[in-house]
């Protein structure tokens, strides 16, 4: 495993550092924001868009690409990066996910998933050996081992199975590898049960993973206990690898766990929310479906440098929006994500100072959320 | 009224010309292709990709942009170019052919047009004076005057009754400018009967128009009928001003007007054709619905140096609108959009060297249809 992690400087009054996250492929500064490109295309944006918003590192979806357009056709079409032009980094989840949220008539054995696609009903099987299969073929920059997530509530008996489960099926993720590039990231679960969080990681971070991430969060369990499971289980992990916070979440959320010692972050949020007409600004959320932005000549942020602050007005988003116009969708992802990279940007700026608290409170109290 | 003209070229064999449209906005050359924006967006692109291809000049719809956001609210936000982000030229079309062809329980007499809106039903009525207010409330530098568009096959008592009315409702759009700037053009009709087009040839370029356009085209009457009709009308329009054919067509189209003497075009085809998944190229047409570029690594275009060319592969983008992802779109909408800039431009280059039939033969060889 080739995957490089160094911490380059620590907050003052909080648990935030500054890192540089390094493979084969390149490397990129954290705390990082990573967007989602679930079918091989982050939603909306060209590959240069991306690029020119700073992001490092994108995530594509194991089960999507699996399923369609198959992992073998990707590999034989050149790998993930070829495929999408993107030539950064790339991080794919193991699939379980999707597996648990997505499928039907899903049946959860010690020895693998059984599920049926979403798409068209067709059966399939997943196993920890399948899963680090397919995100070798796509040649995933940086694979997660395959984890069983709970959705919540659940009772203390499922998370723990889920628990014992996560553990085993990371041991075979790590015996499975062939791949010597990039590296291969754990996830703990344990839902919101304390014990059970420090158990799983306890048992994960005992395996020679290159990272570790916090899974089975966001899964309905409100902003309170996620952020309390957040705060318990990142000060467990180990100080010298990167931590990463899966499918979370607001700006607000971000620099919580920011402040925790979260290095990095993926999330739909900025993109579907773009796609449903609401912005994230310094000011708080614009919605461009309220009637009052009808004449609003105002850029969506007024303290934002983007393409689209820099060129469009509410009204014209609004007016794009509701004649469901693609520009509308595309200039809000573009919006968002960008807004999202600065706000990582001068969260990075803010730890390297030493004064990321006031960073945070400071743009708390502007209205993100 | 400001908008000049100058031919700085004529073909040797054919009657094409090379000229400079300009207003006080800007200049472009022709012979031009000008990319349509019916909602004040050309669909999937953003304004500044369109620059980049070199398009001075694109097209918006008065009908679609007067029942939504209406043009007074475009007015009160700053005009169209404004409110799209676009500073080249736009030309708007009259509303005419909308309403003749989207709207509802039409009602058409010498005075105006009534109609219902294909968005909500509301009542309309639309003059020839209420068209020259729209189109100058927009900002528009190139406004068309109101005419009567009929299908093919129609009466000839029919088309007879358009030729008077377009020509009467002409002389009414002339009187009814307010706007110094920009320019009008009048429009020719007739159908495909050769003397109605004579006839109103003579009375539509006996009025002091800036230009002329050949309308009532591409509305039915098949590919050979329209060549006949634009032969025809073109070699009849005056020599020194700008001729335009509206809503045509393919790249041979195009190609066969611009060696017939016409200077503008503008057509949904390179940009609803992408969204339906099929691109122009120097090789002939790609239909990614079809299953046998599943696994094709090609560019669309071999020949081409687009920015979709240049990244994505016949696979993904097949990939991309199998699974209705937007990328898919806005890859083959700019892919299309950049063919025909080229194609323009080197019919432009063609002409300047005098050898535009041997580039016409050549493309058309080509495959291009």
């Amino acid at each position: 495993m080739t995957l490089g992690f160094t911490i380059e400087s620590h907050d003052r009054g909080t648990d935030a550092r500054c890192g540089v996250l390094s493979t084969e492929r390149g490397s990129f500064r954290t705390p990082a924001f990573m967007p989602v490109g679930t079918a091989a295309t982050v939603k909306g944006v060209w590959p240069g868009q991306l690029r020119e918003m700073g992001y490092g590192c994108i995530l594509g979806n194991t089960y999507h690409l699996y399923l369609r357009p198959g992992h073998e056709r990707v590999r034989s079409l050149g790998g993930l990066h070829r495929f999408m032009a993107w030539d950064r980094l790339i991080l794919t989840d193991s699939g379980g996910f999707q597996v648990f949220s997505l499928s039907a008539l899903r049946k959860v054995s010690d020895g693998a998933v059984s599920f049926r696609s979403h798409v068209d009903g067709s059966a399939h099987v997943l196993t920890p050996e399948l899963a680090v299969e397919v995100q070798e073929a796509l040649g995933a920059d940086l694979r997660m081992a395959l984890d069983e997530c709970v959705a919540y509530p659940a009772e203390r008996g499922v998370v723990e199975d889920a628990v014992r489960r996560t553990t085993l099926w990371a041991r075979r993720s790590l015996a499975a590898r062939r791949l010597p590039e990039g590296g291969m990231l754990g996830i703990v679960q344990g839902g919101m049960f304390a014990d059970l969080r420090r158990r799983s990681v306890e048992e994960i971070c005992s395996l020679p993973f290159d990272g570790f991430a916090i899974g089975g969060v966001s899964v309905g369990e409100g902003k309170e206990l996620q952020r309390e499971t957040v705060d318990r289980t990142a000060s467990l992990l180990p100080p010298s690898k990167p931590r990463y916070l899966m499918g979370v979440g607001t700006p607000g959320d971000l620099l919580f766990a920011v402040s925790r010692g979260v290095d990095l972050f993926d999330c739909v949020l900025p993109t579907r929310n773009a796609r449903n007409g609401m912005m994230f600004t310094s000011a708080g959320q614009v919605t461009v479906k309220q009637s009052r932005y009808k004449d609003d000549p105002l850029p969506p942020d007024e303290r934002c440098d983007c393409p689209t602050c820099r060129s469009f007005s509410r009204a014209y988003l609004r007016h794009l929006f509701s004649r469901g116009e693609m520009l509308a969708s595309m200039a809000m992802t573009v919006h968002n994500l960008f807004f999202y990279a600065r706000l990582m940007e001068r969260a990075r700026e803010a730890i390297s100072r030493g004064n990321f608290m006031d960073f945070m409170k400071e743009s708390l109290g502007s209205g993100i959320q």
